[in-house]
């Protein structure tokens, strides 16, 4: 039996999410149905991130136990060609020790949300942004958005379904850059809960429209209380970017992002 | 009589094209039809490129004439009503001289294409990009590139049904760039010839693969003949990124891009 660790890219427009549900289709029975041809009995797909349905991946991480004697590049085509014409490709698999596991050996995920910052609606990037049409203050967002960086009680910025146990979450980053008629937010943390992300850009998009002082975000994050905050952003501006796993699985004292653009590869060297 | 240009973005995938077919719905047809809604009787709609179908647009150029008085915001948003829900929008408006034309007066055009270069299929961004399964040398395409860049008679890289009078172009830019998986490549001209650029990355495509030495693209193009060169790479993979015009339209007496990423207002400043 060997563990497979795989680079995963979906388009979440057409998916229910990552997790299986009972009448939609989700990426992660996507995989499966593909794993079990391989397989030839059921294969269970565990994910790094359980990605919201319209959320887009990139970079998820998704690790699988076969008994089948194959190489990486075969296992990843195999599968590609199972998941047609699905939008879900795998990018990458490389072996992993028995025990690693693509959601709790993660020690960093990050993500990006888009937002389209003009008049005009989208249309070459529609379903992969949110369109804002009033003018955004960029500066005020990146105020707010260095309020929320750090460990705090999250409450307010987390969804009521979250089944985390704790609130508490260290936000290591949360930046915001324009480019032209596009805003970026980057964030990344050890993990995030349920809707955190959606949540915290909903709530910097009223400081960006001059509707919240910058200074309130601290206030919406003490009150824990969900409502303290702004609405949830829409799934389609969502994109998974990389996951992170500690030094001992690489063996070379540091941490790793599985997936890097400029080198796929990174994980397996 | 105003005449406006305006600055149109499209999703390519689902339009034959800019130009009005009998058959397939054009984006000429579709902003023609928005614009009578205003013009309250036939207006015609003219591009600086007259992309073909599935080509994407960012910063296509298109001038109209309307008798009736609106500011130009006003305009691209009820063009923008009336084109829903087709994947093309006016990003701005602005007047122009009556003796301007997005065609004519145009002095450069720009261009990017994207190859996809890995061996998983295109996911999330299916539709936009050439997806190639072999590694490219990317090195050997950009030595290539450099030796059509100048004056030169591109009648290898012109399709049959071009119907330009002179097959002499100059190619003032031809830059190949590795972006982690994806191969940019971007081409600037005062005008292309008819499948000129997808000709090209066709062909750059061959020696990106080691089937032709780089300076086998100066024998193709010495020859004067299509079958020289390589075969025409898909449209999907193409971009119109901008158009540039000449200063006495600016009055500053240098040469504008309508469209700039990081300056959408540009043109009229």
């Amino acid at each position: 039996m060997t563990r497979w660790a795989l680079l995963v890219e979906y388009d979440g427009a057409g998916f229910a999410g990552w997790q299986r549900q009972a009448q939609e289709i989700s990426v992660q029975q996507v995989m499966e149905a593909a794993a079990a041809r391989l397989g030839g009995g059921p294969v269970g797909c565990t994910a790094a991130g359980r990605t919201d349905a319209g959320v887009h991946a990139i970079g998820q991480v998704v690790h699988l136990d076969l008994a089948r004697d194959i190489d990486g590049d075969k296992l990843a085509a195999a599968l590609n060609f199972h998941m047609k014409p699905h939008r879900v490709v795998v990018r990458d698999a490389v072996p992993v020790p028995a025990a690693w596991s693509a959601r709790f050996s993660a020690v960093g995920r990050s993500y990006r949300y888009v937002i389209l910052n003009r008049a005009a609606p989208a249309s070459l990037d529609a379903g992969r942004v949110w369109h804002v049409r009033p003018r955004l203050d960029v500066g005020a967002m990146r105020d707010a958005a260095a309020l929320l960086v750090g460990r705090h009680d999250f409450t307010s910025f987390r969804a009521a379904s979250c089944q985390a146990k704790s609130p508490l979450r260290t936000l290591d980053r949360l930046d915001v850059i324009a480019e032209g008629e596009h805003i970026l937010i980057a964030a990344e943390a050890r993990s995030f809960l349920h809707h955190q992300v959606r949540n915290m850009v909903g709530t910097l998009k009223l400081v960006g429209e001059g509707k919240w002082p910058a200074a309130r975000i601290s206030t919406a994050l003490a009150a824990r209380a969900r409502a303290a905050a702004g609405p949830t952003a829409p799934a389609d501006g969502l994109t998974f970017m990389a996951v992170t796993y500690p030094d001992p699985l690489f063996g070379d004292g540091s941490k790793r992002c599985f997936f890097e653009k400029q080198h796929p590869k990174t994980f397996s060297t």
